[in-house]
């Protein structure tokens, strides 16, 4: 069976150049949070093991953790079967969450009411 | 504490009037696939108890599973910190995937090789 070698730009990006990146924690399963990449993120990311976004509002590469120490270490970078988003298994550093919780999705609407699963960790 | 009541427009849309939400199996931790919803799919979605996305290629609704029979029962419906991503808990039943594979993310890149990590299920 003929082996293809990994290119990021055969991968779907949107009009932005960017492709949603899902990250999960290897040990537990808990999807930690969604954030785009665009090409060089991946090979970024692929190249150092480090998990690397691309932030839109900044306009810049963002090495998760790189201020926070919240590193997300590369464990399996996984695509979809329209190639247009990814999933990315981590051993994550701590908290994922800019508000210091441990995942983004923190907050449920359960009958028809919003519900915060967990508070911010102690610092 | 008051309760906020969860109103699908507060959620953050692109410029197409879409949010990401990611489908997670409840019973394995799976991430099994990421589609795209409308506020309307959303309201549709807590309403039914049927993950309904909205399909950009058709612009039609898309209840998962309607023709294959694989749907997905809402579980839990979870938004994160920025609003503009939601996390669906489901039991998915069968294959998840349109290739007939469990979960979308059944491509891995190692070693800078695309590897593939599971079949398609029989029929």
């Amino acid at each position: 069976m003929t082996e293809t070698r990994f290119d990021p730009s055969t991968l779907r990006y949107d009009a932005n150049g960017l492709i949603p990146c899902i990250a999960q924690e290897e040990r537990t399963g808990e999807v930690l949070m969604m954030a785009w990449m665009n090409a060089e993120a991946v090979a970024k990311t692929l190249e150092t093991g480090r998990v690397t976004y691309w932030s839109r509002s900044r306009q810049a590469f963002w090495i998760k953790g790189e201020t926070s120490g919240h590193v997300q270490e590369l464990v399996d970078l996984r695509i979809d079967c329209d190639r247009d988003c990814l999933l990315a298994v981590v051993r994550q550093e701590g908290p994922a969450c800019h508000t210091n919780r441990r995942v983004c999705f923190y907050t449920a609407v359960r009958d028809g009411v919003e519900v915060e699963l967990m508070e911010p960790l102690a610092d």
